[in-house]
């Protein structure tokens, strides 16, 4: 029988696999990493030969010493799981329990050539379950490392809400004095095409080379691995499943381009907040947890309205187009009652689109004004979920001032209109 | 006072506009249409001044003779409202009540150059109202058209949720021997910068020109007028709020691309279903209205999951990433729960990523085996939108093969999936 880690050729009555086994606690299935670095599930009803090609062998546990040199620069790395720390999971067959500076500087040994590094095991999740509970713990670790006076942070994250953390960190630093580059990788470390490496690499290179500070993504700019690309925080979307160069600045440009070879970096926007040693790094941390994010479409139900105005305090709709909401004709008209009435009452509706790219806008329809002239806030160039983090965010740190503050620009997440040619683009 | 129509001056406490007087019933607001096509929204209260540069005259309503020419085809134009028809709304100072065969005409007379044209006003609104009992409407007069015999049908619609309503006919026909284009436009026809008229003349071209059968899309292709896209049904996205070029052919390349000014055709698919004048048009209509779309966030509260396995039969989850959802870890192992017991009760669970671009998996992390091992339907690269549609069109027509059909290929909404390389791209 196969064990964990060997190398095996599996002959399905589908097809024939060969890759290593993976450590897997379901039944149903035998996990195999092939080559590819993928992970593929073999159904184990099917199987019809199992070959042994090398058996696992436990590797023994390189400890690299870190020595802290006083004349480099030193990040701190924060890790909350994810693809990123894929290898490690891989090569001790299970779940990380701790992810050293050891383990980190034996993936990437010019990490400890460029800087001295201090790590901490803050979370240890795939992103998708991460909760403000999990923002808030990175938040609060950001907060004491930049305290200890390190020269900037990396954040190892799971990509899947990699840009909702973004977002979150965002603007709950309304002082920020160093960069904290928030990491991911599409593709796990033991495969050739990874961009852990790579990534980890540029953002470390960021930091030591340039004078930025802010929260931001450093994930690759191609498909290639030939430049990563510094992304604000709060203009961040993933938007492909698989793809390396998944992440796009969305109504914005990348602040910045690493080449990976050469370690040149070109600045695509000049008007960066500066790194301030005597600076202060402040963070709000509350989240209001009584925020919703409700996404319309063709025949959705009017209970979904009732629902969200009866559970949520303030909630963000991702309409279509311009910020369009199913709100005006036949049994529609009842979701515009609805929403007049709950904003009457003191409940927040801010309005973003579906289309991503682009601006919504409360004057260019007459449908459009109905949803401004009941108090709906239009959000301008800033998408859902960056709307619904800012809105939770705003909810809990301040409650009175949220419909001034939602339609403002407070961390780069809305490009200023000019009226009105810009937004036509 | 201004009256609708004058083209006026307006000095208000914060810029002078210059425009033409849009009807409007609001008190709060003069509308005013700019030259450069847009309305905006002047608060009545911060207006100093109103000069009227030029007083409405209304002009007499040409009307052109339709002669039906045997020697060239014959194509059905319906129209449902949205932008496209806004120059009409506009110099009638009004919504419109019909729009006919010499209303488009009139608009864009290249048309009756090419093809006979007939036309019906199937619905007036603008899109993100429209529910299924509109997209049923359409396919009725779809099948009305083509069983008189046209060669073609373009259906003029709004942006808003024309990908909804492609996606809605592409799934209704499941046999149609004729080309069906859904045409929209971003700019009203009143402006420079208009898409309609070049949006209808390649549709118009396309449909002349080819032997193109089945449901797909053209809007441009670039955001110049050069070139216009034909998407198929099911894979086009509105992706950006203002562009022309909104519109993107998602994990497929469009059909085929038409020159607007040469009228050349240049297919970019050769796999395309061909028209056939002794095929038939056959629609299966119903759609089931229990049927809800579900995206997940951080921080998302379990109540949602409990809401939709309650309210609906079922439902599509626009997830994370490669298909994930919060359903791990701490609190969000409920959902989990949930999910588990609705599923076995008979619900119907489909699973999107909010990615857009690329394609779910169920087995490259144990998190998306752990969904798919409780019966999740992983969609492959469908988006949400058109996995929704899907979804309420199978549990109206084929309900007890919803399983089976969600993850099969039926309208080119499935790109066959190359394991393991391909959803790697």
């Amino acid at each position: 029988m196969a064990k964990a880690g060997d190398r095996v050729k599996v002959v399905s009555v589908d097809e024939t696999y060969e890759g290593v086994v993976v450590p897997n606690e379901e039944t149903k299935n035998l996990v195999l990493k092939l080559d590819s670095g993928y992970n593929v599930g073999i159904e184990r009803s099917k199987i019809k030969k199992i070959e042994v090609l090398k058996a696992y062998k436990a590797g023994k546990k390189k400890e690299i010493p870190v020595k802290h040199d006083k004349n480099k620069p030193t990040i701190g790395v924060l890790h909350t799981g994810g693809t990123i720390a894929s290898k490690v999971d891989y090569e001790t067959g299970g779940v990380i329990a701790h992810f050293t500076a050891e383990d980190l500087i034996a993936m990437v040994p010019e990490l400890a050539e460029m800087a001295n590094i201090k790590t901490e095991l803050v979370a240890n999740m795939m992103s998708e379950d991460m909760n403000f509970a999990e923002h808030q713990k990175i938040a609060d670790a950001v907060e004491k490392y930049a305290k200890k006076g390190v020269d900037g942070i990396i954040i190892g994250h799971g990509t899947d809400t990699l840009a909702y953390t973004s977002a979150a960190l965002s603007f709950m630093f309304e002082k920020i004095n160093i960069p904290v580059l928030i990491v991911g990788s599409q593709r796990s470390s033991d495969r050739g095409s990874t961009d852990a490496i790579s990534n980890l690499i540029c953002a470390a290179t960021f930091i030591v080379k340039t004078d930025f500070a802010g929260v931001a993504i450093c994930m690759h700019y191609t498909a290639n691995d030939d430049k990563c690309a510094i992304i604000a925080g709060t203009k961040a979307r993933k938007l492909h499943t698989s793809r390396r160069d998944a992440f796009k600045a969305v109504n914005d440009s990348p602040i910045a381009l690493i080449d990976y070879k050469t370690r040149n970096i070109e600045f695509l926007k000049k008007d960066y907040a500066k790194r301030n040693k005597k600076g202060k790094a402040e963070s709000k941390t509350k989240m209001n947890s009584d925020v919703g994010l409700l996404k319309t479409y063709p025949n959705m139900k009017t209970e979904l309205f009732d629902f969200f105005t009866k559970k949520y305090k303030a909630f963000v709709i991702e309409g279509t187009g311009l910020g369009h909401a199913p709100t005006n004709l036949g049994v529609n008209l009842k979701n515009y009652e609805i929403l007049k009435d709950y904003i009457k009452k003191g409940g927040i509706v801010a309005i973003t689109s579906q289309c991503v790219f682009g601006r919504v806008h409360p004057n260019v329809y007459t449908n459009l004004r109905r949803l401004s002239d009941i108090g709906c806030i239009f959000c301008e160039d800033m998408f859902a979920e960056t709307a619904y983090i800012k809105l939770a965010w705003l909810m809990a740190n301040y409650p009175t001032k949220v419909k001034e503050l939602m339609g403002k620009n407070l961390r780069g997440e809305i490009t200023p209109r000019t009226m009105p040619e810009e937004f036509l683009e």
